[in-house]
């Protein structure tokens, strides 16, 4: 960054400006989680795991979005086999999706998974539980344990003493305590519902109640693209704001690579970590001289594909144009058929309205 | 509602369960803005106010998708004719958004206004922010000040011994005084920036500073339809989730009707306040055995012309899809090309996969 851009050198000195709560550090095929490393950006594939072509051209275009961690589910013999291969390509750390047999568990974990996701509930026994526990110990694996609303253990979900937000977190204890027991402590722990209330106090809970083990976060079955963007945005960053989530993932029933670009989004958002440039875009109104959405639109396209993390800004009208165009790193404010370019506070060019876009590029490129 | 449902009497009984901050009231056309009263929906029009036909079309499009107070620009004398036609023909309560001129401000009052939103940092001076002021208070009509980060006043923005939150809520803050000193106290706040830390921070202020005025929240200059979303529905949700903001608008860069949808998306995540059908749909994985992306699409599409505020499960596979269609007043669980249709709790049918979308949806019907 260079010396025209004091707005940008002060979000990077305000990154990470939340209270992180202080849990220990764990590695998922060398991304850090807890502790307070960056949150780390995680999604799942929705291909079938045997198809390991079509598997690992997912992980592909979730590692292009910004996905740093990806889980596949393992329900078969034969897709424990293609997970070996899916592990042995992949660009991202894969994660093993298990539920109810333990064997794959271990199989996932021989097969080279850099963790393995399970729900101790649903998995049979304590003693198949521990054989997952000790596999994971002696390969030096983390395993995520995985409780969801969705199928608490019964005896828990029968207790009329406790909220459901206490359900799912004295499950999730209770295994976490079992783990340590054993003498594991390599976990991280989620426990999802899919509405925001639910899983706002279920992890408000958690942190309180084990406040050394990193949480990952999510809303499951949060919905299709708006709705599911809504409720994780919200959902998430309620907990993130008050220091609670160390890696989290977007669950939306869209294409799995919708999920990073909302997380960063996210992250972005809340000033916590940044990958690709953000646009500050007025909403348009009557006093709107120009075609604002069309510029925004095509603005953003040509933006996704630039890794600078700088703030440009497009903006349709006199009144906040100006003001706000300065405090972005680069901007247009609009007036009848033009823009002005802005660059570090000073007006670098007037342009007329078809140049506005190739114009802007051409200051952005010479940011470097 | 009927026994069949408790999940969703349930949620019901805990609609409003956040701490609301106790504002006083202020009603906008008939709609109740703070004190405990419902956080209101507004947006804003983006045609040209001249233009009375296409704003009435405008203002009747976002009253189909909730919006419930709609704000539209006065820039000019011929808009501010155009205004009188635009309020007398609108079904929603029309604000008179005010730049720079105090007479507009005035002659949109006299022309019915429920309200006027106006910057008094750029009315020019205080004689003038008066005029207005003694107009609205003849009229009973409240007024929304409005404060924004990108045209701060310049004596305010001077000063290096406050942070940017800090002078938006000075700026603020000061306008009120000046206001109740005058004896008008029908005010509605804002104080909108970008970026979501300014945000926060700034209504964490004056939420503080001025407990009883009510709060009207946004992320101005959000962004275009997916960043915009994410950034509103983060900032505003960790403020409601505080128990800040009477009124909410979120800002898009895009057809203003998704605005009013994303707002309610919001609320509803939040337990607030529901108003159409919540869909439960599960993110996809190598278990599921369906084309649930496009049953989920299909079902919300046609939810969305459905106002029952209930909520409708469509799960992908056996291991959480049961459990969570239960939750659900009705849901669906898919296997490999048929789907187990539940209502309260019991399997009511079981379809042929081609089937599901139609079935369910005549079992919705029958929830009546």
């Amino acid at each position: 960054m260079n010396d025209g851009m004091p707005d940008l050198r002060a979000a990077e000195a305000r990154s990470n400006p939340l209270p992180r709560t202080l849990t220990r550090r764990v590695e998922v095929g060398g991304v850090p989680i807890g502790a307070g490393a960056p949150v780390a950006v995680q999604s799942m594939t929705n291909t079938r795991t045997t198809d390991v072509a079509a598997t690992l051209g997912q992980i592909g275009r979730l590692a292009d979005v910004g996905c740093e961690i990806v889980r596949v589910t393992v329900p078969t013999r034969e897709a424990l086999s293609a997970f070996g291969s899916i592990v042995s390509s992949s660009p991202l750390p894969v994660v093993a999706d298990i539920h109810f047999d333990h064997e794959l568990a271990c199989g996932a974990i021989a097969a080279g998974a850099a963790a393995v996701r399970i729900n101790p509930g649903n998995i049979g026994s304590f003693e198949r539980v521990d054989a997952v526990i000790d596999a994971a110990g002696s390969a030096g694996v983390p395993i995520r344990i995985g409780v969801n609303a969705g199928s608490l253990d019964k005896g828990v979900d029968a207790r009329e003493d406790l909220s459901h937000p206490e359900k799912l977190a004295l499950s999730a204890v209770s295994f976490v305590r079992h783990f340590e027991e054993r003498g594991f402590s390599d976990i991280v722990l989620s426990a999802k519902a899919h509405d925001v209330p639910t899983t706002l106090e279920t992890n408000r809970l958690l942190s309180r109640e084990l406040p050394t083990i990193p949480l990952h976060l999510g809303v499951t079955e949060a919905g299709t693209l708006r709705q599911g963007t809504v409720k994780s945005a919200c959902g998430l960053g309620i907990l993130l704001a008050e220091g609670i989530g160390d890696t989290i993932r977007v669950s939306l029933t869209a294409d799995p690579a919708e999920e990073p670009v909302v997380a960063w989004e996210l992250l972005s958002a809340l000033g916590m970590r940044r990958r690709t440039p953000e646009i500050v875009s007025c909403p348009t109104c009557g006093r709107t001289e120009v075609d604002l959405v069309s510029i925004a639109d095509e603005v953003t396209r040509r933006m996704a594909t630039l890794d600078k993390p700088i703030t440009v800004a497009v903006m349709g009208c006199v009144v906040n144009g100006p003001g706000e165009a300065r405090g972005a790193d680069i901007g247009v404010a609009c007036g009848r058929g033009q823009g002005l370019i802005f660059k570090g506070g000073e007006t670098v060019r007037k342009v007329a309205e078809a140049d506005i876009i190739d114009a802007l590029f051409e200051e952005i490129a010479r940011l470097d």
